[in-house]
Parts: C-alpha cells; sequence; structure tokens
C-alpha cells in the first residue's frame, strides 16, 4: 500500500516550540531536551523534513536548527547516518542504585534445582516454528484474545498431553496460563477455597501463594511409597506423582488409585503438579494419575522445565464442570499469556519439534545424572544420589545434624544449592530429614563438570 | 553436538505394558489408546526403533505390533509419512458445548472502542525483529526472569518514551508487565490502598479492578478542559491527560500544572494512562505529564494499542520511591510478561521499526477520522464527531435520552459499538451525556466503509 509507506529513517519527537520565532524557539527545545538528558547521547534526531513535517515547520528551519545546534557541540552530523545527540553531552543520572543482596557475592558454581539448561533453548527451530505460526495465524489472533488460550495452542496441547503423558481430555477443558503459578492464583481461593493437603516437602513459593489466598494447607508425611493419602482428611490434595518434589520417587501404583477414590468419595480434586513428568530416564512410564478420572483431576503443567521459564506459558487441564469457574476468574479476555508465544508453542509441537527437544534434553540430563553418580561412587562413596530416575535434580541424603554444615562448606566453595529443609513445610510432623538438592540440569554443559567437583567438596567426610 | 542427536520423526508416547507375552501386550496398549480417543485420528505413532528404545522392547516386536493394528483398521501406513492413527478410529466425544451468549448474533459490522485494526500488525518486521533479538540474546534471557523485566527492554523504552512522549525517566524506574489491567493490579491495593479520584467517564473495566482491590473510586466531573481537577479532594487521581477517555479532548494545560500541584502538596499520585499518546492528528504536540514532576506521577503505557493487545506487553514509570514496592507485589522472578516478546519489542523499538509502524498507523486511522467526519457532514450534517484530534475512536454527541434508540439501530443494522452510558461512573453526579463511541480503529481496511454506513443508518434523524 503505497499511501502508507514510511521514511525508514522517521521516528517520533515530543519537543514544545515556546511562541516566537520558530528557528530560536526550536533551537532552545532541543538543547532543552539534551540538557535535560531527555535525549540521550547516541539518540538520533528524525530527517529534517519527518520534523517539519510533524511541527509544522519548513524544512530549511529544522536544517538551520540541527546545524546551530551541531556547532555549538550539542548534535553530530554523520555522514550517511543522520543527526544524533552527541556523546558528550551529559548523560541522564542514575536515580538510584538498584537493590543489590549486601555482601553476597555471585555464586560460582549453580546447582539450583527447577530450571533447564538456559544455554539449551532451541533457539533456531523455536524461530522457525514462530515464522511458520505467525505465517498463517488468522487476523483475529491480533485482535482481543480468548482467555481459554488460543485454539491452535489447546489443540496441540491436548492431543500431546494424551499421546505423551496419558492425559484424557479435550481442548474445551483446557485453559492456557502464564505458569504453574499463576494456574495456582487462578484456582485459590475463587474455584477452590480450601483446605488444601500439600506435601510435607514441596516450593515454599507455592506454599507463600496459598498463604496470600487465605488457604490454609495441611502437610501429608510422605515415606518410601510417596505422599501417605491414606492419612487424608481434607477433600482436595495437591501431589507430585510422577516424581515426588523434591524428593524425588514416584507415588506408588495403590496410592494413585487410593487418591483418585478418596477424591471422588469427598468431592474434592487432586491437583496433579506434572512440573517435570516428560524427563524419565528408566523405562518403567509413569503417565498422569489424570487419566484415571478426569473428571475429578486438575492436570497442571508448562514449559517452565522442558524449554525455558522465559516463555511463561502453562496449562490447565480442568475436570468439565471447573471450566467456566476458572474462566470467571481470569476474565472477560486474555490479560497474561502472550498469543505470539501461544501460537508458537502450537507449532512447535504440532511439528514435533518439541520432541526432538525433550528426547535431546532427556538424552543430555541423563548422561549428566550419570556422571553424579559415578563421581560420587568414586570420590564420597558413603553418599548417594536419590529421586534419580526421573526429573532434572537429585537428593543426597546426609546424616542427620549435617545438613547446614553442609550448605556452608558449598557456599564457601562458590556453590548455590539448597537443602532439603528449605523445602519442609513447617506444620509436618515427619521427622526431618538432612539432603541435599542437586539441580544437575541447571549449568550450562562446560560448567557441569567444576560444579560437581565443588560439591564432592562440599560434602561431609564418611 | 552429535551425540545430542535425534531422529526428527522421535516423539514420546506413553504407554503401560501389561504383564505378560511383549507383542500382544504391546497390541492391546496401543488399540485401548486409540479405541479410548487418547491418540486421536491423524495422529502419529513413534518409529519402531524409538518407540522400541523407550519400552525396552526389540524393534521387530514393535513392527509386529504396527502391522498387525494396519490390518485390524486402527493405525494407518502411509509411505514415507510412517504410521499414523488412522482416521476411521472414533474420535474423542466432545466433553461440553463451549459457552454462548443466547440469542446474540455476531456483529457484521464492528465499531467498538479500544483496539487497532488487527489485520495491521507487522508480522514480517516483528518476525524480523524477532530474529535479531533472538540471535544476540544471552543466555540468561532462558533462564528465570528479572521481575523488573529485561533490561534490553527498559533502556530502549526510556529512550522512546522520552524522545517520542517527553517522559523524564531512567530504565531503574520503569518495570514491564503484562499490561494496564496488570499494572493496576500491581499497584493497587498494596501500593497505593487508595481512594482513587478518577475520571467520570471511563472504562467500567478498570472501575471493576479497582472494586475488587477493595479501592473506592470516586468520579471527578469533565468539562470542556477535561477533568476538573481543581474539585480533588482525595491525594491521587488516575487521568487520561492527552486524550481524556472515550470524551476525547486533551487536559487543559493550566490544570496539567494543576494537579500536579495538588499530587505534590497532598503527597499523593497521579496515575497518568497514556493509552494512545502516540495517535495525534493535528500539530499541536501533547507531551506526558509525567515530565512536569517523575517523582509524583506514575507514567502507565502498552502497545495495545499501538500494535496489538495480543502481545500482553505494557510497564509502569514510577518514582523512584515505588520502585521497590511495586517489585515486592510482583515477586521473586518475572511470572508474566514473555521475555522473547520484550526482547523482540526492544529490538523493534530500537530499529525504528515502532516509529515506523506508529508512523504508517496514524496515517492510516487519520483518513479513517477524515473519512469519518466528511461522511458525516454528507449524510447527517446534523450529527458532528468530537475528540477526533488523536486517538482510535471518536464520540458522536447525540440529543439527550437517543442513545439508547440510537444503539437498538446500530444491533439492528448489525453493529458492535458502545454508548457514552457505559463508561459514565455510577457514582458520577454530572449531568449524563447521550453519545455513540466510534472506534474507527477497529475493522480492518476493507470493512470500513460499509461499517461507516451503517453507523449513518444508525443516526437519529435531524
Amino acid at each position: 500500500m503505497a499511501k502508507d509507506w514510511v521514511n525508514p529513517g522517521d521516528r517520533d519527537l515530543h519537543l514544545e516550540l515556546a511562541p516566537g520565532p520558530k528557528r530560536a524557539a526550536l533551537i532552545a527545545a532541543l538543547r532543552d531536551a539534551v540538557r535535560a538528558g531527555r535525549l540521550a547521547p547516541g539518540t538520533r534526531l528524525p530527517p529534517y523534513r519527518s520534523l517539519a513535517a510533524d511541527l509544522g515547520l519548513a524544512r530549511n528551519t529544522v536544517a538551520e536548527a540541527y546545524a546551530e545546534l551541531v556547532a555549538e557541540g550539542w548534535l553530530t552530523a554523520v555522514q550517511g547516518s543522520g543527526t544524533r545527540v552527541a556523546e558528550r553531552a551529559e548523560p541522564l543520572k542514575p536515580v538510584r542504585t538498584p537493590k543489590k543482596a549486601p555482601g553476597a557475592p555471585k555464586p560460582v558454581h549453580n546447582l539450583r534445582q527447577g530450571r533447564p539448561d538456559a544455554t539449551s533453548f532451541p533457539r533456531t527451530e523455536w524461530l522457525a516454528a514462530a515464522r511458520r505460526a505467525l505465517n498463517v495465524a488468522p487476523h483475529d489472533a491480533f485482535g482481543p484474545g480468548d482467555p481459554r488460550g488460543r485454539p491452535e495452542l489447546r489443540d496441540a496441547l491436548a492431543q500431546y498431553l494424551a499421546r505423551a503423558r496419558g492425559v484424557r481430555t479435550s481442548p474445551e477443558r483446557i485453559v492456557v496460563c502464564s505458569g504453574f503459578a499463576h494456574a495456582l492464583r487462578l484456582l485459590f481461593p475463587a474455584v477452590l477455597p480450601g483446605p488444601l493437603a500439600v506435601e510435607s516437602y514441596g516450593l515454599a513459593f507455592h506454599r507463600s501463594i496459598f498463604a496470600a489466598a487465605g488457604v490454609r494447607t495441611i502437610p501429608l508425611a510422605l515415606d518410601e511409597h510417596g505422599a501417605r493419602v491414606e492419612d487424608l482428611d481434607v477433600p482436595s490434595v495437591l501431589l507430585t506423582p510422577a516424581h515426588q518434589f523434591p524428593t524425588g520417587g514416584p507415588l506408588h501404583h495403590d496410592r494413585r488409585t487410593a487418591v483418585v477414590g478418596h477424591v471422588r468419595a469427598s468431592g474434592g480434586v487432586l491437583l496433579e503438579d506434572d512440573y517435570d513428568g516428560e524427563f524419565r530416564y528408566d523405562r518403567k512410564p509413569v503417565g498422569a494419575v489424570q487419566g484415571l478420572d478426569p473428571e475429578h483431576v486438575v492436570y497442571l503443567g508448562s514449559v517452565s522445565k522442558s524449554l525455558s521459564p522465559a516463555l511463561r506459558l502453562g496449562w490447565l487441564v480442568l475436570p468439565g464442570h471447573l471450566v467456566d469457574r476458572v474462566l470467571a476468574v481470569k476474565g472477560e479476555r486474555e490479560a497474561w499469556a502472550g498469543v505470539l508465544d501461544q501460537l508458537t508453542l502450537a507449532q512447535f509441537l504440532n511439528d514435533g519439534a518439541y520432541d526432538r527437544h525433550i528426547r535431546r534434553m532427556r538424552r543430555r540430563y541423563r548422561r549428566r545424572r550419570d556422571q553424579l553418580v559415578t563421581t560420587l561412587a568414586e570420590r564420597t562413596p558413603h553418599v548417594t544420589a536419590t529421586g534419580i530416575a526421573a526429573g532434572l535434580h537429585a537428593v543426597l541424603r546426609l546424616p542427620p545434624g549435617t545438613e547446614k554444615a553442609a550448605l556452608k562448606a558449598a557456599a564457601w566453595q562458590g556453590l548455590a544449592l539448597d537443602g532439603l529443609a528449605a523445602f519442609r513445610h513447617p506444620g509436618s510432623s515427619m521427622s526431618t530429614m538432612d539432603g541435599l538438592v542437586v539441580g544437575y540440569a541447571t549449568p550450562p554443559e562446560h560448567a557441569y563438570p567444576a560444579a560437581l567437583d565443588a560439591l564432592c567438596r562440599s560434602l561431609p567426610p564418611a
């Protein structure tokens, strides 16, 4: 459309001219803007014609004003790159120093749990999916968004989750959100007022969301078969059945059946946090509990572990009767999850790029897990890694009372990681466990051996 | 990295095999998955080798199971495209019909305010910016996000807002969010408990956010110079100074000064909603009030009008003393705004693509505005468009008592738009105004003439 053509160098510049001669007013306004720091050094000014048109001045008036300010040293004119604010102009003063944790130096090694290797994000494949998605997206994708999420993504998720995780659902029961924390905020307290049983070990961040929502949480003890669901005395419960977070085992088969029986009989729901269900390294598949009873399980997932927490995309797979209630909380229009990333993820799933990425990462993380096990066996055979059949982390159980000292030793080695105590529900009555939670997916490939070395040097002697 | 190579066709498939002979167990598991609808028709199955490796079976066992199911009609094998679930398999039953507004047919013409022409999203330029941004993004961009937002975007916004809108700020004072509604939720009630003065006409959606936050709003009357800020009797106030929403005038110069004096003297803040400040069609620039006193003004903007509400990106430009308080509400990590879109927008701004897009759209919307004015002058000279110096909408004032009838006539013409009554604060004591709010940016180019025609046919006779 030729009439919509714009000069590639055209830029908006807000200037208020004082009354009087135009040229002098323009010079004063530009000088003030540079002096006040509003126009930063290096900022490119609009071409003469464009600024002249915007301000209703003659082209020559602007040219003369620029020339005058170049002469005064406020601006510089560079052949072929237009007129810019001179570098010698005083920069904007910093208004405040950013908050820093006092005295805590940046750790050298990072084995904090909960995040994938940030260097592994599949930039090229993601961009290819974005291009394909943008090429075929209907125009209405750029209008106000449906709070359920884009239909393309819900279709792709319904198929993928059925195929790869054993989830039984349909696109109308899926609601897209900005990640797991957002999902909890949508559910609590408006849809599920609580109380809620939770595992005795879990993320403090999630507990703080429940507390802020006024939802009381009741800790459930863990044993070697996972959460003791036979102790449940409230209708609803949040579990990590595929890979208990952080201790690492799967929920025993009998307990999977038992918890479904419990929520069905009591009219509650099971919230199934399938945070790393795709990363299983042995051959025994652990599908979603949701498949056992889609009407009593809310299945929660996201791309935060599989792709990146930077995408801010997650999903709720809901029992039919909760869909409208969750949408009522979300509001009339999508206010959160970006539509372009939704369309791109749908394409990424449909192209098989998601499966390929998962397989690539599964192989990489399994190698790291094996390296962890081997290194421990060689250097500290009295400490073994547990919860290692799946996931992005392992737990190193320690003798009672030694966790704090090990964390101090780790800090001394410049190694960032958490102890089990950080995950314990303050109301839990089960006996405390000492241990380190090792997020072996976190560091980039090249940094992993040194991080493992620092870990071994932090462990208590035999 | 050769060791991370994966077969492009590899896909995850969750199957639980019953004990006993492997081949029979696999056939039963696949048949069940297809029968239960868990594997939708057309779903591509993993290659033999890949599924065999995942399940710990011999490659031949999988090949035989697939062949058997192809023979039974559950699967189809297509040369070169692998094995897929057959189309004749029974599809998943719909679990519920999606909610529909009863009896309301989809309107033919859309002149609802508040959204840009969805066909105008600059797909090619956005994708080019995404590619450039992804190419240079540091790895940490794919880790957990900074709740302030990406530094690249805050730098680009600080420069752009200074240059184009006269905002005085620095990147440390900018907090990225998911749009204007998210910004309000971050501020109210934790940072600003209320009460809050608001304009007598504004978005009901915003009032509902204040109500949900327990913040009392006090309506401020409007006159031909904008909101009557001399009537303010609470410290803080939300205004749309550049272009009052929806009535359309700029706040008078004396009142800009007066409201800054008021918030400074009373210890309150001015919330400046600059929702369409970039779309001005005359030559009198109306910069941000924020430039007058950055320590007492919270400046709020987003790309929802300039690019698309589908991006879910907005920003708060904060007084120094509010930055940490807003971040405390936001939490330790970015939980909302997607990082890829943030990086892309930064690149889009720095490349000048944002300015070019704004100029292109400004020209297009100005043409539409002119067309509206001309058409009204020709066909219904007794109705004139007001508030037309800027923005994406105009107001057609109507004789008292005629708004409802005009809206009914519009519905009859299949035309969706709102009347002024929809925007009125229920507590306002100013005399009511009758009028139609015409969002002339909303329809695609080709649909605009017909929408204008329907509008003229909806207006009351002279």
